[in-house]
């Protein structure tokens, strides 16, 4: 007689096997190059529909695009779904960081576009559907990733930057504030201030103004537009050359290796020829003993 | 007798060699010196005269330039003819990218500048004689290969920064749309004022007057320039890298080489002082087996 | 009997114990690696109770912030005294380019708050105090010698612009001065007003105006930013070739050295080899003659 | 008798040592170090006398400036006079270009500052004097020679550069002209517009005014935004690279040399080597065919 529990146990292992064979088939579908092409246009598609809305468009185009907006949530929403299913351990799938982006995406642009107050919020989380290219395709993957390993280099410039306009915003603000408050008032809008300067956006017309108060204040401008182009520059530089020597250090490290390599051959080579004359040298002076 | 049809292969067979004369004639005169300063001559007189009319000139000057024109037309035509002509077979003519570029160019100026309605696209065509320049001075042809090579390198960078702008102008468009119509309108309004930000242009009298609806709007912006402009500079590292590591591992190929015909020689000298030893050695131990 | 003197020897003699013990226990808190923490956690705190203060704000902060940064300046006081007493030699702690910007500093910030004259002046000098973010994270002050010995490398070359902006500055002033004295009445206005022409600023306002007197004067601004530009673009390639040829130098002598160790051993090796050749020579001479 | 003849001939001769012997104490005099210091002390001082004349001065000062400026210009003539007598060979003076740069400079300073009409005229030439601080201070002779040197590499980017702008500003002034006269009259106007926008200098001011006739337009802006900043930064590569190869190639073969060098010491000693073994061979057999 067989038991409720052997029931479960076959039902189970029945379930398993089809579970198996249905992320097999899930992940030949997603490693299908079709359907990553898919993919990438319903993306580029949904980044197309997300400009439309900026239009100003008729009714009946508005609610074509709200049609197409629910499928194409619904296709990230199964497409995520799939990858999920198709890896074998679930948390595999988390521990990739583009897999978590994707994930993060998807959900957000689950938020609905009906209710009043959050169409904004709701919108803007669907923006972001379009960062989706850089997870599907591996060119643009492979960029970001280069470009975050060039971020922590920048670190301590970017530390010695924000302390120069923390300075300069301290004194601008401390001294120019009466002179124009909506420029100098406190230090965050200074700062600000300081960052427009270092854009050279309109920044004389800052300095006329504070120049008829203090006629030598163009010090004040000239020196930091000098401070931060010369730690710009240098870092600029200081990265140019930190990338280089790292490729360069491994370039010459392989030919290095080509060339120890060969030199250790003819290293071997003439550790030979010492042992061979030393045989020769051996026979030779045992031939003159026996000779004698 | 001779029949009609002998007449016409003789008289092929003349105008073959006739025009196979012709063709090498055209061809000296084409690969001549003097003829390739003529034609780069009267491609710079070209230019002047499309300067020349963008001034306001009295009748007498204009139609001058009228007749001049029509006469740098001909020449034009005479001359790409002579080069299609002196080519052995004409369609090897069109496989050179170049020569397209110049039919195409003498073809397109042949539009007449009488016509009322054609005369501004006659004569805008004409401006891109110019550009002629570009396929006669061969520096120049080898200058905008190396530039054309750079362009793939960009691309995905490209595609990054496209990403970037789209969402951004998605965004500006969706926040800041009342605020200022002209500026935010609809995503390729937006989209045309981001890149006026990224060039620095007024960029703060946008960011005030967003600011005043939304006080943190300032973070749109300096994350905006920020972005791009660290994108950018990667790219420029990174087109720099690439074009230099490319040259550096040619210019290494060429003096391991070298270096490797060196090694192989001392390599090869080394064997022959062993296989002598061995010989050495062979008659050593023979001497001594005589003796014995 | 013990004389005053011994008295004076003993208590000198203890108090000399003392004073090194007093001295061990100071250096031993210095570097501790939670006081090293404290005293970066402080300079923040201070930088930040300077940005405080350009805010306006009530009495009852405004007070808390004076008693923060009395409390703030005694620290400091407290760190230096520590760190000069920790020295065995004070003569040694001012040798330090580094320890002297910081007692510099920190003396500085005593100017008193209080009198209403020199109110500016002390909260000026208090702003520096942030400085010292440099002198106490090690990577900032590797990255400020770096930045200083980049200095001389760039002397010439501001020694070169600097005359061509005298020079052009000298032509403004005496050419377009009475077009707008606030732009050209001597050659300090005139350079300032250059310099704002070098970062593009307004500059084809500028133009425009002097054109209307003389209508060639575009070619004195063209000029001068072809100028400028090439020079600042000769001296970034200058200066990134320059670092770039050192560490390459560096880096390749130190390769060299080790190739040169290998070649070296070769070398030995063929001598030993040499030797060894001219031995059996001479045995196998010498068994000739003793076999004749 | 002596006759008139030889009383020349003794006075030539006693002239012509009496001048050798200038010659050299003139020499000894303009390689003094000191002598060269009191030159580029009246070089920067003449720079400072053209400076104060730029401001308004009373007449004493003024009359000062006169007096000063004719002793300058004296003390200038002296010098160079000098140092064409100094030069054994008159001739030998104008080969060199800096010698004939300074001369110039010199012989422009001469025009006098008292003529109502050419004091604008001599007021600019002297502005020039200052331009000899290049030709006394050897760092920056060879900084110019470098940054010359730079130039014929720029050469056919610069032409390509200038058809680019001619295009651009042919189309302009044809398809503008009418919109904005001011901005786009003729093809020389259009091209100082266009270097306008290239420097980013409210280039959307301009762009806005034709977008409201030709919607489009901003195509053109772009277009030709992309294309002079794409060609600038490769040429900009383009030269960093060039610089670098050169100076890599020359540091490359240096050290090639070197390493040729301990190469071919290998070499020779293996030859040696091999001679030696040859040498035994053969001592071997003779020893063989003695005993047998």
């Amino acid at each position: 007689m067989v038991s409720f529990g052997h029931l479960i146990f076959y039902c189970g292992r029945h379930m398993s096997v089809y579970i198996q064979q249905l992320r097999q088939q899930l992940f030949a579908l997603h490693s299908n190059k079709f359907f990553e092409f898919t993919v990438i246009a319903i993306i580029v598609f949904s980044a197309l529909v997300t400009g439309v809305k900026t239009y100003e468009i008729n009714t009946t185009l508005d609610s074509l695009v709200h049609i197409l907006d629910s499928a194409i949530t619904l296709f990230f929403l199964f497409e995520v779904t799939i990858r999920i299913i198709a890896e074998p351990k679930t948390r595999d799938f988390f521990k990739n960081g583009w897999n978590v982006f994707d994930f993060v995406i998807v959900l957000a642009s689950l938020v609905p576009l009906d209710g009043n107050e959050t169409v904004l919020l709701a919108r803007l989380l669907r923006i972001f559907r379009v960062l989706r290219l850089v997870s599907v395709i591996p060119e643009l993957r492979i960029l970001i990733n280069s470009l975050l390993k060039a971020l922590p280099r920048m670190g301590y410039i970017v530390l010695l930057m924000f302390i120069i306009f923390y300075i300069y915003a301290a004194i601008g603000s401390f001294v120019f504030e009466t002179i124009n408050p909506s420029l100098w008032a406190n230090i965050s809008i200074a700062m600000l201030t300081l960052f427009r300067i270092s854009t050279f956006e309109d920044w004389t017309d800052i300095m006329y103004e504070t120049m008829e108060v203090y006629p030598l204040s163009w010090l004040f401008y000239i020196s930091f537009i000098f401070l931060t182009a010369f730690v710009f520059l240098n870092m600029m530089i200081g990265v140019i050359l930190d990338v280089m020597q790292r490729e360069q250090k491994q370039y010459e490290l392989e030919r290095d290796d080509n060339e120890a390599d060969e030199v250790h051959t003819i290293k071997q080579d003439i550790d030979h020829v010492k042992a061979k004359l030393d045989t020769l040298e051996a026979l030779l002076r045992q031939s003159m003993v026996n000779k004698s």
